[in-house]
């Protein structure tokens, strides 16, 4: 009987996180070592109730459509395991014959990953594990990045440099984009990249690493309304003050229950409220991290390749390791792949260096676009504007 | 000397608003008849203050952006006008040797084109105005459908399609995802279409043609939500009670000024607090009318279309029309493009018809999906899935 490799999805989906499943899928069929390649369905909970789909069953162009699914197309889930849980799932994979693991998940399931490397290891088998970087935060420590970012970036710096031309085009209020990433301000700050084609929105970018000044923020709104009756703002979906308390109330909150507020939402009002302008709010929400339509050419081909180096690590016998990126070159872009011990990686968070941000905080620098740019693997569309230089004088618009 | 022709876009910007623009744009350069094409910028505003870019100086190439261009390349204006103000522009038009004028938007600027029509009449002079229909929101009376809806539907469509993938990969929340449209369903109602490559979701529709029971719709929320763990709401941006009011308390009310709430934010809370299930709300507000990545082909065809038809009228001496499309057949799909007399489209209001709504009011029916479906122009891509049918018995998803 031959011996089975078996891959599970952790924490939320990224639009590549089944590019890198088909990534791991491939590289086992190439290498004749593995007779069948299990998925775990929802993630570490299928693993416990040994709930698998058998990938080496599946036909080639069936496999093929995992490039362009969003989600995870064998679930995923954010289960916080205790320790009789991976002596189970020790148990569960002898029972298989599974000699093979890989997770693709961000921090917390690179923690998964390696506690249970160790449950492999004291239980004295001989299974190996790795992980498979995966998040759209782009929160994970030691690599340049992760699969699932450029996406999420392009899909934000979309995103905006749309909206910039309805706004450009009936510039009477001030929109807010509220962009995900809680603690790392990676994705917001992607927005920047909208500029290149669409003049200078977005004309304020509020990231979670700087703390939020109210009265610094309306008077920078004002004086860009004045000057150009449209404002487009992007802010992280949860800005801090400098207290450390959230900016925007919570949406709900009873005993340990607690709901983030819509940030957006709040600086809408703010908006409203203290300078009387016209405001609004947009949040496209999970959407960004399950839109195809904005996937990253380079994301998904990375994410393939990260799913085929972590497949390719356990079948030469290598365990406790997540594959990575180191990055080599920006012009031209070029990325070492390389193995990062799984301990180095384990529950830490990686958020912008201050290099990346621009001195008022309400920016990101020229060395972060620089950075940013080679991972939304295509350019940003150009667009027709026959308007000019906007000026308000003698034009009342409503 | 020649004569001139005018187009000015009133009303927020749709993802092909451009591409009428340059339909009517083309058709008086191949007419021949036309000396200069003028653009007003920023709509009404623009011809009060004369300001108007030369569009027959633009070369080709750059008018050809205009397809794939969203917002308007001329900008826009919801300027409420006056008597006087009409009698204004007339002069400014007899001024400006033009003859010919071309407003584009929906309900409230066919409203301002019959007034134009009118005072030009009054003032004795020939000059020809009509209207070319443009609308995310698909409330223009009398037409089947109008350009700027189609592409609206696809964003709809293809926005809950790849949410849905997300909230079926890790099926723990009610994810609420808020459509455009204030007094009509028709952009809500585009999220049906998403069901035909994604499995059942949205699993519940609310629309603003049916008046909102928070009782109905929690119990249909935990039904759904024991079945299947994850749920997808669509719910129109404006629901009212029975009795009239809003669903959503206001973000921003004094005196006469008043912000609509978020919706999404609001029956998010609502889930939260009345059932005690996780939910979270999205809200991609104003990008889906401002999205080329999910403009409809058949959408951007017949808005060229239509740009075209109501120049052609001009310029053959037709005034007080709007151009329009009635549907011959469904499949296949064809319509017949008419002129309708302005009058008949002013300030009035469509929404979605009985027929097209399911009986207990949290859906829509086959009618209405087999009548929308040909105006996205294109199939929504195909998902790989490998979980089979949900099932939560002994998975414990966090």
């Amino acid at each position: 009987m031959g011996k089975n490799l078996l891959i599970a999805h952790g924490g939320a989906p990224t639009a590549v996180i089944n590019a890198s499943l088909y990534g791991a899928v491939e590289e086992a069929k190439k290498s004749g070592k593995v007779e069948h390649i299990y998925g775990a369905i929802f993630g570490s909970a299928g693993i416990l109730t040994e709930n698998f789909v058998d990938l080496s069953a599946v036909p080639e162009a069936e496999l093929a459509k995992l490039l362009v699914t969003p989600g995870s197309a064998i679930g995923t889930s954010r289960t916080q395991l205790e320790k009789p849980e991976y002596e189970k799932m020790v148990q569960v994979l002898l029972k298989h014959d599974i000699h093979y693991v890989l997770f693709t998940g961000g921090n917390g399931s690179m923690d998964t990953c390696g506690k249970l490397k160790a449950a492999c290891a004291e239980a004295g088998t001989d299974i190996c594990v790795c992980g498979i970087p995966k998040t759209i935060d782009n929160d994970i420590s030691v690599i340049d990045h992760a699969p699932g970012y450029g996406s999420a970036a392009y899909f934000q710096a979309q995103c905006v440099a749309e909206i910039a031309q309805d706004v450009r085009s009936l510039p009477i209020h001030v929109v807010i984009i509220e962009a995900m990433g809680r603690n790392a301000g990676w994705i917001t700050a992607a927005s920047a990249l909208a500029r290149e084609k669409c003049g200078d929105a977005p004309d304020i970018i509020c990231l979670p690493e700087v703390a939020f000044d109210e009265e610094k923020f309306l008077a920078k709104v004002k004086e860009i309304h004045e000057k150009k009756g449209g404002v487009v703002v992007v802010a992280s979906e949860y800005l801090h003050k400098a207290d450390g308390s959230a900016v925007a109330p919570p949406l709900y909150q009873e005993g340990r229950a607690r709901y983030d507020g819509d940030l957006g939402s709040f600086l809408a009002k703010l908006v409203i409220s203290k300078l009387g302008i016209k405001a609004r709010s947009e949040k496209p929400g999970i959407w960004g991290r399950a839109s195809i339509q904005s996937q990253s050419p380079v994301d998904r081909d990375e994410a393939v390749r990260m799913g085929a180096l972590a497949c390719k690590a356990v079948l030469e016998g290598k365990s406790g390791y997540m594959a990575g990126m180191m990055r080599k070159s920006t012009a031209p872009y070029e990325v070492e792949d390389v193995l990062v011990p799984i301990e180095e990686v384990m529950l830490t968070e990686r958020t912008m260096p201050r290099e990346f941000i621009s001195e008022d905080g309400f920016d990101v620098t020229e060395a972060f676009c620089d950075w940013c740019r080679p991972l939304l693997g295509a350019d940003l569309p150009q667009f027709a504007d026959f308007k000019g230089e906007f000026n308000l004088e003698g034009v009342k618009l409503h």
